[in-house]
């Protein structure tokens, strides 16, 4: 089955995209199991090898939060920061981002929510205050020469509030790319996003000035809506997307087995639309067999089983 | 979360989809345990108590090609065959047809395939052979006044010849609609088909004077495609669609723990859609957990185990 996917390319589609990928770091949070540095070492070079030109490293938030991300400087100091890829780390805070700095990273992102109770639930202060807060450490790292990319939190739903209004995610936008992030990760957190919904969200942030080229999809595939939600996407010129070796990373608001995107699902739809990656499908699909057995169990992408024949 | 998906309907999707639920039939015929009649009965008496109107019943092929659908005929007479609710039930051949008359079928379904590979590993016999016995047994049907659905399989890619012509699927459906077959349902039965694929698929059958109200998309989820298949198809206005509670049905052909489009994922894209199907999503998803337990293994839909908490 060499020749599948059939290719058939639309040039009204974007001619190449950019994966960010995820797994590293908000794939492995979201473990029960720690994996030490080495082997993260090794994930991330693995990934790197089969092509991937953006690979999220790790994060400065306290280790008693997030014990999986412990030792990011440690991570970091292995690999070669010099080379053509990147690998943002994720700052919290004026503090994470010194630290990131004196680990020698080049890229980081921010984060903040679009709603109330996420920011009171899980960033630990008001809305407004960690606005200000993700906001200041973009400006801070921008300032510094660092390239910043930020996250936008449950921009397509809330797991308390429910519904979440366009144009709030507009002003969130606005305000991450005014303080320096040159990438804007749209984040559907909690995987409940649709089509239609996507392409709503995307045209108000383009008509408040946001340029579609600086945006980039983070989907969740909790309800199993995660690539119909990039096709929708691409249709709209976004070229940018967030994706996760295997879809390791749960959703810690529903009891679900599946979590982000699977960057071989993802490969596959992009693969048989013509569109270049630089990725290496098998090798991606190899690399999440692998890391399924650090992890102590399968990891739920559908082309990762179908191509590794598990 | 009531008020999630959050609904954006798009006038230019069609307004209502009809979904055509196979579990009871192409899902349990994949399954290593066979269910017995009454359990069957309560399968299709929950799909449709959730609102589903078409349920395929069974199949009338050989009990020792298929275990799993043995007794169809019992499963008939325990149905009301004069609702509103069709239950087609799948035929081979002549044969096939007068047992399903016999047990007061009001329709039926015949496949043919478009691949010679798999007409002569699967069907018994070589293309022309099986088309033919395919064609022949629709035509009788539509002459004994049954309604005639008739399922192309292998359109999108065939596990031994890889790549099919579009070309080559519009005859196959100009022969089933010339035939009297109603709706076409156009199987990606091994799941590798991508958007830009399914797209081009059906401009060419609507170019090859195929209506496009006629037309049905038959999906498995093999490598995740599933979803932003049927939201290509959805763009180009076909309005029916196949789908499995729960995900149930695997694909023979890879080493895959994923079968066919799941009920539920489906309807969570049309509720975001704002396209109307008359189906409850919570019984359905209540009704794959309990299928789950009959079959004595969790079942793969996505939105199923974040519905239930699964």
């Amino acid at each position: 089955m060499t020749d599948l996917p059939q290719r058939f390319s639309n040039p009204a589609l974007p001619a190449r995209v950019s994966i960010c990928e995820v797994s590293a770091r908000d794939g492995l949070q979201a473990e029960s199991r720690t994996l030490p540095v080495p082997v993260r070492l090794e994930l991330i070079g693995r990934l790197a090898e089969a092509g991937l030109s953006s690979i999220e490293a790790g994060s400065f938030v306290s280790p008693r939060a997030v014990p999986q991300m412990a030792d990011t400087a440690s991570v970091l100091a292995g690999l070669d920061l010099d080379s053509s890829v990147s690998y943002p780390v994720l700052v919290p805070n004026r503090r994470g981002l010194e630290d990131a700095m004196t680990a020698g990273a080049a890229d980081v992102s921010v984060f903040i929510s679009v709603t109330e109770s996420f920011s009171q639930a899980n960033l630990g202060g008001s809305l407004d205050e960690t606005t200000q807060r993700g906001v200041d450490t973009a400006r801070a790292a921008s300032a510094a020469g660092l390239r910043v990319r930020g996250y936008l939190s449950m921009v397509f739903g809330d797991p308390w509030e429910g519904a979440v209004d366009p144009n709030t995610v507009a002003g969130a936008a606005r305000a991450l790319r005014d303080a320096g992030c040159t990438t804007i990760s749209l984040g559907d957190t909690i995987g409940t996003a649709t089509p239609g919904h996507v392409t709503t969200v995307l045209d108000t942030l383009v008509g408040a000035g946001i340029a579609i080229e600086s945006l980039c999809l983070h989907t969740h595939n909790t309800y199993g809506q995660a690539l119909a939600n990039v096709y929708a996407a691409l249709q709209r010129g976004v070229s940018q997307f967030d994706a996760s070796a295997g879809g390791v990373g749960g959703c810690p608001f529903a009891g679900s087995a599946t979590g982000n995107l699977a960057t071989e699902d993802l490969l596959w739809m992009l693969d048989g639309l013509g569109i270049s990656t630089g990725v290496d499908i098998d090798a991606v699909a190899a690399t999440s067999q692998w890391l399924g057995e650090q992890l102590g169990h399968a990891l739920p992408s559908a082309t990762s089983a179908a191509v590794t024949g598990r």
